[in-house]
């Protein structure tokens, strides 16, 4: 698996957006639009600047129509437009442009708003027995700064990832498919850099992405101007999901409204997962037979329920490795996971792991082998699937 | 149950040290300790000043001494002693009364560094369905500060609350009693305002509270000097535990051996949990036989073992509210909590979970009641107890 950088880092700091297939490009203004976006580096390093504009938020319809100025990447606006027309659509990209500060977590949206950066430092009940965050810890602030995202864009109502037209028809987003790669994983008080954005990925799915980096410096948290400087990071995680639409009520997958689309698309990258070239293997499912391992009695509990009455993502990674002995996680970390949740459990639902390694060696024996992998299946009692994977195991460095 | 504040907030600046029972206090030096404790307030403000100070630790011996200087708190040290003598008094308590800035955390030392204090945002995966915070991510946090707190006095040598001379000895710190109570809980994105601080516990045990403040303004993240604004606080969260020392290896408790005394007892305050008045009834075993819930079959997963190899405080709370009816819970939020711990349990044991409502009402009939208590028993499945323990429950506010 290859790894490249956030979208357009060094290449340009102008994010480059999306469209959904389904968006027709009608508007055929034309404005000066790259220019302004050059003067950007300067600004970004103005804290006090990015603070004023903080509650700045500018509508869909607006981030909307500057895109579409955009896309039209001309220099003849002056002498197409009235001064008045001119000043109104200079406002309106100055304001898409404003970098916003969110005090409460110190993030801090970049390129145009369409990545947004956060730092996170570990805390001691986020590691485990080897003294490593837990893989379920990243992924709770994977979830938890793309809700930073939305909520400091203000592209969210219900302060849980629903537009406003998406909380007027009860729908929620759910995670379709995720991959997860992890070279290292940090300690109790380091300091990671979270990068994260979003991007169309087909007709009704919504793609986003993180990086983990490590932070040394140790002094983000204190100098937010700290936040833009390049420092060779070095890689720890990269995540590509994939959300889908589900009404609260039926439970029910949806198709993305075109009311939908026209609030989410101003937000979206121009990309689909350029930072890990994705397992193009198909996961099979795991015939129970020939299973190593099969956990049964798997149930959430009280504290596993989100406000969408939906069983935390998290909770889902705890029942697979439920399933993988303990003796073999001892000796190897989790590298990499790839998840296709098939459908929903819930509160009272009951449920069984299976795993089976299928690459690397064989369950009695993978001492020799540097690189496991790892099938699974959890499934409902009554044979229902839940949810199939894949997971890539290494060999720890003992003397790390 | 009454509750006050941190320690001394108002009435001095300067904090109170403890002695254990045991310590005898020789030393019969006279200093000018209290003038140079009243020089403090201004210096608070001055981040710029605390910083420079990051790295100064005063060892032990050092720390103890000063202790001892300021217990005999008389004006006539210059007379008694040397220029050096006194030159080199002063400089102690000047390092001892730095103001230690964590640039991790954001945390901060007040009170010559017996009070820690710092500002947690609560993070979208820490709360519940209900949207409020959940308990066990309140306790993640009493374990964290504390742990910071230790860190940046450097009072622990392994990273994860040992001291050196408890390193040697293969010593670690586990709960034997906590009782927490909850007046309101945050939700996603409020700011809270912790302080904790240590004191001594008779002869072998450590005490530590916690208090938990609203905090409204939002700029305390961002600009570190506002943490020593005196904001009229609403309090949230009181919390108070007691720890022993167990042999890491044997698994056996431990006396606090004078080595280990001598390192802590210049960080303890002079006080036995002021912030809560102890509910004093005796929590009796709960009869198997009169149970109204039993869930048996429990066990800790991979992710819940701490680096000392003890299964983490926070999974005994999910096994208690796993007996406790959903149904219950869903109308009542937990107000209280008295645990003792009675035996610690391994990777496994298997364990059952019992509850009996015991005030307020029973188990059929608890809804015209708008406080509930419960008894609560953790133990093995061959009988052998691990916790008991009481919770309060109060009636929700269907309107908030």
């Amino acid at each position: 698996m290859s790894m490249s950088g956030t979208p357009n880092y060094s290449s340009s700091v102008g994010g480059k957006r999306a469209d959904f297939s389904t968006i027709a490009s009608g508007f055929q203004g034309k404005v000066r639009v790259q220019t302004l976006l050059r003067k950007t580096p300067s600004s970004l390093q103005s804290p006090g600047k990015s603070m004023k504009h903080e509650m700045d938020i500018t509508s869909a319809t607006e981030r909307k129509l500057v895109k579409q100025l955009r896309a039209s990447n001309t220099h003849s606006f002056v002498a197409d437009s009235t001064p008045t027309v001119n000043g109104k659509y200079q406002k309106l990209t100055e304001d898409w442009e404003s970098k916003k500060l969110d005090l409460i977590t110190g993030g801090r949206l970049l390129q145009d708003g369409l990545v947004y950066r956060q730092n996170i430092s570990v805390r001691s009940f986020e590691i485990g027995g080897d003294r490593k965050m837990s893989f379920g810890a990243l992924l709770n602030h994977l979830q938890d700064t793309a809700l930073n995202q939305s909520r400091i864009t203000g592209l969210i109502a219900d302060g849980f990832g629903s537009t406003r037209e998406m909380s007027r028809n009860n729908l929620i987003w759910v995670v379709s498919t995720l991959h997860t790669v992890v070279d290292r994983y940090p300690t109790w008080t380091d300091v990671v850099e979270v990068d994260t954005w979003m991007y169309a990925s087909g007709k009704n799915g919504l793609g986003r992405d993180w990086i983990f980096r490590d932070s040394k410096t140790g002094e983000t948290l204190a100098n937010a101007t700290r936040f833009f400087l390049y420092h060779c990071p070095r890689f720890i995680v990269h995540e590509c999901s994939v959300y889908v639409m589900m009404n609260k009520k039926t439970r029910r997958l949806s198709k993305i409204a075109k009311e939908v689309r026209d609030e989410i698309e101003p937000y979206l990258m121009d990309c689909e997962c350029p930072i890990i070239n994705k397992d193009s293997r198909k996961i099979l499912k795991l015939d129970v037979s020939t299973a190593d391992q099969i956990c049964t009695g798997l149930s959430p509990g009280w504290n596993d329920m989100d406000i969408n009455q939906h069983v935390s993502n998290v909770k889902y990674i705890d029942w697979i490795l439920e399933s993988v002995p303990r003796s073999f996680m001892e000796r190897y970390y989790l590298n990499a996971m790839t998840l296709e949740y098939k459908k929903e459990c819930d509160m009272d639902s009951v449920l069984q792991s299976l795993s089976k390694m299928v690459g690397g060696g064989n369950s009695d024996s993978f001492s020799a082998n540097k690189v496991i992998e790892y099938d699974h299946l959890l499934r409902l009692d009554n044979g229902r699937e839940i949810l199939r994977g894949r997971t890539v195991w290494k060999l720890k460095d003992t003397n790390s």
